[in-house]
């Protein structure tokens, strides 16, 4: 949840605020923003949310009791990492336009170049950290769906399922905008560890979301 | 989309009017609905949005006039998926509440048992056409994707990528209520069909959505 540069002077939407229906027609429409960074964004947040249902459904049913102190711990952090993924959607929008915004700025002077060119390398950073911070956050939202999906009471199992399912897609989304940031950076070997990671994140969690899938059909 | 027997008596909810926050609270929370049902919709619409975001900013573009009718033909099927797509979120959660109102009705009486058990059998098999509904109008979802993401403007390939892959954890989203309401239906017959179509659908998507994701990759 680290190494997210602070908020540039474009000030971050708080698309969270919209309600489901005014998000899809801000999604569907001809503006850049919000796209598929935010909804990445979302749809990481509904997987930590969906493991924090399987935790408190699961805590207080009889049988269980011997699962409470893990359930508590798994929606301690389920709810840490939704509460983050939440900021992330707006982080998104905002590292987006910024990035345009400094495409945008004047190239008359030499001068004026030397500032584009810094505002750019700027938000290119930002651009590469917020979707690698989101797929971060992903990947910890996937293991505890299997924690969830391991333990929690089976009536809700599935839902586990559909949290491994959403973080994973959210996952394989940042990933993208990772891919597309990352090479344009100056800081060549700022932008090899980034891609470096976000592989290792990739592969790692396309192998979980199957093991999870498998393991919560075999419960269902 | 067709298919799904009419509203119950349980009135659904419009929970695509709340917030997205809202909705990720009520997601967390202990209710039963709403639950993975609703989010694998949310995530059908996401994107469907996506796929007409792709196909929004690539009509107009200079040097694109070529794709326009594509364009234009992909956003519209887009557009009623989506509409489509958000009022299943709805129709999950009445599915579900009927469902559960069912298993609680009285059987005292032979009378009351023969009742419960054919309002049970209604239920089920409403809860197994909602989501079937769903993954069905994903699997469109993915194939306009790969339309929007073979043709549409390099600028926003990406988010013909985060298109499929959540409309594809959406559909596998949605398998998994099938898997769980068909085998309890009475009518083994129309169960078997149901798994056989979620069971195509779930093999064929997760080919094709591997095939898209590299496809855009490709492109970035």
């Amino acid at each position: 949840m680290s190494g997210v540069p602070a908020t540039s002077d474009v000030p971050a939407m708080s698309i969270t605020a919209d309600s489901i229906e005014q998000f899809l027609e801000r999604l569907a429409s001809q503006a850049p923003t919000p796209g598929g960074g935010s909804a990445a964004g979302i749809m990481g947040a509904m997987g930590a949310a969906l493991v924090s249902m399987v935790c408190n459904v699961s805590l207080g049913k009889k049988g269980l009791e011997s699962i409470e102190t893990e359930m508590l711990a798994v929606r301690a952090e389920a709810e840490a990492l939704r509460a983050h993924l939440t900021t992330l959607v707006a982080d998104d929008v905002a590292a987006f336009d910024a990035l345009m915004a400094a495409y945008k700025l004047p190239k008359n002077t030499d001068d004026e170049k030397q500032q584009r060119a810094a505002a750019i390398q700027a938000s290119l950073t930002r651009a590469t950290l917020v979707p690698l911070a989101c797929a971060r956050a992903c990947a910890q939202v996937i293991a505890l769906a299997r924690r969830a999906g391991e333990q929690g009471y089976k009536g809700v199992v599935s839902d586990a399922g559909v949290g491994v399912l959403a973080a994973h897609a959210a996952l394989r989304s940042a990933a993208l905008n990772v891919f597309i940031n990352a090479p344009a950076l100056r800081d060549q070997t700022a932008a090899a560890a980034y891609l470096e990671e976000i592989n290792a994140l990739v592969a790692s969690a396309s192998l979980e979301n199957e093991a999870v899938y498998t393991l919560v059909r075999g419960r269902l």
